[in-house]
């Protein structure tokens, strides 16, 4: 019998197959592979070949120049822009403004070979640093009121340059997703006068199900009304709002938690195309008591989402207690 | 300067890249075509390949067998299934239910090679007629609060057989992307006391800029927050919540619509992959002053939308305005 399940945080219905469940070897293979060989705009000594650095990690040498470890830019092809007024204005029954903003990509290793399964963890440590440091900087223009952390990996997941990179896009709206998010886990705190992303964490590491990896501060796990197949959340056991202001000790041991979690999805699924997407609190707001950071690391299984994203529904053909078994089970 | 558009309905953001518009050669062409040659349970001599039909057009001959023009029949690989008990449960924090619900298939010719922009105008009328009758019968079972009415066409929009077939799901709760079009058209209506489909559609027909097609029954528009390129609606001229209350008149002029702006996108995008969802109102509801019954269709271009349904922020590099003037201007 299927199963619906509802998530507790936005109360979006899922329906669960249970009784035909897909198994990793269920899935069309399309495997991340990197070819190199052509010219590469995010290689060390290609740095002219971006607009100028924003942040770098480099132990010396000059601005957009080799030696780095990290290097942000803004994105070339910008789909928002920090210059110019932030007009708002009506068009008949419509509403529109300028799109101010940023729009950044954070090449996350000279080595074009790398990628964040197999990088050291320091470097997937660098990545957490920078997008913390370009939230802090961004924030600073009070316009910005949200910056939506991610990366797509792969070409099926949106990714135009198989160089390992991630991106930021910074906006003067909070998308309704995230607004979404904080008003449902705002009614949970309400009802409950806990964070709902607390008691996940709770009730997941008390039933072991959906768990994927456990450490001091994070769990890993596949969210119970998991949309996509291997669909998986790491939720900071501490609570925190905003992702930016995680602390050093969190960011060594998220990033050990990130890789061994990518590691798993790229053994038990063949090096998966994936999205990743930081979910945190608006950038300008202070802390909140009911909102909890986390990231959603969606592996891209199904040929598309069909109908889905159009009607917001989801069917999911693998139950996440699988999800996790496979995942948990792969060293 | 790229813009920042409101969705009136629901409020979702989206950007519209202004100054790079992508062109309909710009897109990589992933061209639905259809290959036969190999067994096909939806073609007629097959009937005993699938669940037994639920609804048939034919003039004559018994049921299951050859000569029909449409033909409906369970979902052979189910994602709900009608039997069984409504159960809902908690599993500590969380709400599931049983799977309760219905998933079947309205073949929509008996020629293989047919498509909704090739086949005779009277076959996609069937078709409407098909969901229409279906939805009737499905609503009786009170259980059953909502009817998703959809299609994927081509592989890449999830279609997992060629023969040329829709689908429908009757579910027991009422999807979230659905109470939010309810909800946000319910505000602009407490606001203006006007349904904001009506306000649309005089508009766009006042305006001409987004305007594909216009009848005397229905418009076919790019709107205005296009979240995809060539992203197309069509909306009944005449206020309507329900779409199984249309009418005979109507659903011949949708019939040439559809099928028209289905042949545009054809010749413009050279037979793109597309989804089509028929955006309606709750079956068990009676008729809503705020809400307007509507066809959505997206055609596959981008390769993913990456982040984007992660976020629920779009990046739409084609203006709809630009949208409609290549799909009128396509004969």
């Amino acid at each position: 019998m299927p199963e619906l399940r509802k998530d507790p945080i936005t109360g979006r219905w899922v329906i669960i197959s249970t009784d035909r469940a897909r198994r990793p070897n269920d899935f069309l293979k399309q495997s991340v592979k990197i070819e190199g060989g052509r010219f590469c705009p995010f290689c060390p000594g290609h740095e002219d070949k971006t607009p100028p650095e924003v942040l770098a990690f480099r132990p010396g040498g000059g601005a957009n120049t080799p030696g780095w470890t990290l290097r942000v830019v803004p994105n070339k092809f910008p789909a928002l822009r920090v210059e110019g007024e932030m007009l708002r204005e009506g068009e008949g029954l419509y509403d529109k403004m300028n799109g101010v903003g940023a729009h950044e990509v954070l090449i996350e290793s000279p080595d074009h070979q790398a990628t964040l399964a197999t990088m050291d963890e320091r470097q997937v440590a660098d990545l957490l640093w920078g997008f913390r440091d370009r939230v802090h900087d961004l924030k600073k223009d009070t316009r910005l009121l949200y910056v939506l952390l991610f990366k797509n990996h792969g070409e099926s997941a949106g990714a135009s340059l198989e160089h390992c990179h991630s991106q930021l896009i910074a906006l003067p709206i909070v998308p309704k997703r995230v607004e979404e998010e904080l008003q449902g886990a705002k009614r949970y705190y309400d009802f409950r006068e806990r964070c709902v992303y607390c008691d996940i964490v709770q009730q997941e590491l008390a039933s072991n199900s959906r768990l994927v990896i456990e450490t001091p501060e994070f769990v890993s796990v596949c969210p119970f009304a998991a949309r996509f197949p291997f669909e998986t959340w790491i939720i900071p056991r501490k609570h925190n709002s905003h992702f930016e202001s995680i602390q050093e000790k969190e960011i060594h041991n998220l990033a050990w938690v990130l890789k061994t979690t990518l590691q798993k999805m790229d053994k038990a699924l063949e090096l998966p195309a994936y999205n990743l997407i930081i979910h945190t609190a608006p950038v300008q707001d202070g802390p909140i008591d009911s909102y909890h950071w986390h990231i959603e690391l969606i592996p891209k299984l199904t040929r598309v989402a069909g109908f889905e994203w159009g009607s917001g529904f989801y069917i999911n053909p693998t139950p996440p207690e699988e999800s996790a078994r496979y995942l948990r089970g792969t060293p």
